[in-house]
């Protein structure tokens, strides 16, 4: 097994539509931050993508087939960009950072397999799920190679540095996976709880793709160090900002249903805004709806004009706004160059998505 | 996160019976060789024991439920015992080997997890599966923690041969795990896939259990490779008795429903060489039943007769019997010793659970 075929040169075809998926937008606001950094390290990007679909590939069939499935959905790539970009700001001149890069997107990617699972998704940006197309079975399993062969590029590359940090964000990513079932359906949570569901689920593994491309650049501690807040604070506005964009109706950025985190009970900070905010009759609608998972057609629609009438969207983009702004303070260490502010362009980017 | 909390001592409580569940014996034929392998290595296994359980542990209260549920499931703990074991054949004084052990036995536990999550089992080791009783979603992300969480530990022991033996066990665990998916409901796989499949799914991380002990002892690549050679067969064997045990009505030793692999249309060499051996009735039956999936009340029963009248059992057995025997000659490399006599008779084992 393990064997490698001759593969073709990856390509990013157009998403194809599926039932009930919403366009892809063409260019959502924002998104020259991103073209940018795709721009900055174009042929490192190119090689991460052939290592990608090389190392997906096995004499197991199915793994291919459903790997073929998950290239062809695209993604932004952000977290391998973010490795790519980092350590070239570090003045990495080598190529060891193009396979740390497809190791990110391996665990990124086995993550998104076991979330489609455990969130029974049906869409993943804006195409069917692999769990819809190849079944749950199919995704656990792929799931689980994806991340063993993340871990077997990261001992050929032979550094146990960026072994720890990227084993160390796969166990926090999992604990904050299983902190967002505990707290699901409780509106008990406070915001410092979902805040710690984030930071595991989300802000890790962009810390750890930041903190890796320093590493493999052989730069000090601080540096590593400040990398690591960049890609925390990103990670956080990141996720607030999808946390947001669940209750946004007219979005067409997000490439899944809106109302996915309602319908599945999950605690985000918009809705712990709005039950705060609520008289004695919204929060009985939110306990109803939210604890105790009693919905019916009209209640997204209510939840949303809910969460309107309070602001909460407003307060949720201003706590990642802020965040946004940490993660462009944290870059000061490095001095002014391309890179720089190409990254300090995605922590904008992050939070003008929405607006 | 991953503060540890002070911990108590593991306890390996007697399990405690569900309905449905057969109870487990006190002594299966054969058990003494476990309890020699046991015997010569109990310091060792003890300190296993506690890293397990203090390795499990995690702020987020559901990891360390669950962990606790599976160590009150028990388990045999035979892949930390093959580690311990042959670390100290090959003359180890250290104590790497404990926390290495438990790194196997972490690996285990996340694809055991994930394997009830996969067949939808209801039981294991006689108890109810950590999915029936917390839940699939529970399942897959605390089997995706325990995974990272043992290469957090092998990170910390700090040897990139050990890394690469069991990460590349890791991905072939899950090749074969798809493998065997692929293989599910499909009369037309040969014995060769079958065997493709169990070298996948279990020989994999016997072998590689096997060969850490070499490892972290230093001993020279012919005696690593013995190790593993031998871990493989007696993987082989273990598998072959496990599918057998499945079609043997008056078996108390399995833990698990008898059955079982025949309603999942799991294709092992009993059903291949019964199918071979089929009329075309017989034939029809199982396309039937394996293929189709379509089953009624007493078609185990004719499954089991078609198995016996074709002495379905005794080929596999006698299979199992040459894995065995090829794990011993495996052995010779190394000088005879009450370590070498021990595993050779944990080979005698697997094959006399049966009989």
């Amino acid at each position: 097994m393990g064997v490698l075929a001759n593969l073709p040169q990856p390509v990013l075809p157009e998403p194809v539509m599926t039932q009930n998926a919403r366009p892809m937008p063409v260019r959502a606001k924002g998104e020259d931050a991103l073209s940018t950094l795709v721009s900055l390290v174009a042929d490192d990007l190119q090689a991460c993508n052939r290592a990608i679909v090389a190392r997906m590939d096995s004499e197991v069939a199915l793994i291919p087939q459903l790997a073929a499935h998950l290239v062809a959905a695209g993604g932004k790539r952000i977290r391998p960009l973010l490795t790519l970009v980092c350590a070239r700001m570090c003045g990495y001149q080598g190529d060891r950072h193009v396979n740390l890069a497809a190791c990110v997107e391996f665990i990124h990617t086995a993550t998104l397999l076991h979330d489609d699972v455990v969130d029974e998704s049906l869409l993943r940006r804006g195409l069917a799920s692999a769990n819809a197309v190849f079944g749950n079975k199919a995704s656990v399993l792929v799931g689980d190679f994806l991340f063993a062969r993340a871990f077997q590029l990261m001992v050929a590359d032979g550094s146990l540095k960026v072994l720890e940090i990227l084993s160390r964000a796969a166990a926090t990513i999992a604990e904050g996976e299983v902190l967002q079932l505990q707290t699901q359906n409780d509106l008990s949570t406070d915001e410092s709880r979902y805040l710690d569901v984030i930071r595991g689920k989300t802000a890790a593994l962009f810390a750890a793709s930041c903190e890796v491309g320093a590493v493999v650049a052989e730069r000090p501690s601080p540096e590593a160090q400040a990398l690591a807040e960049y890609g925390t604070h990103i990670g956080m506005a990141f996720q607030l900002v999808d946390d947001a964009l669940d209750y946004v109706a007219d979005q067409t950025t997000l490439g899944k249903t809106v109302g996915d985190d309602f319908r599945e009970g999950k605690i985000t900070l918009p809705v712990l805004v709005a039950y705060a905010a609520g008289d004695e009759e919204a929060r009985c609608f939110w306990r109803r709806c939210v604890e105790d998972s009693e919905q019916a057609e009209p209640d997204l629609d209510r939840a949303m004009q809910l969460i309107a009438g309070c602001d909460a969207i407003g307060v949720t983009l201003a706590r990642a706004a802020e965040f946004a702004e940490a993660a462009k303070r944290a870059l000061r260490v490095f001095p002014v160059s391309a890179y720089r502010e190409s990254l300090e362009a995605v922590a904008d980017y992050t939070v003008s998505r929405v607006r």
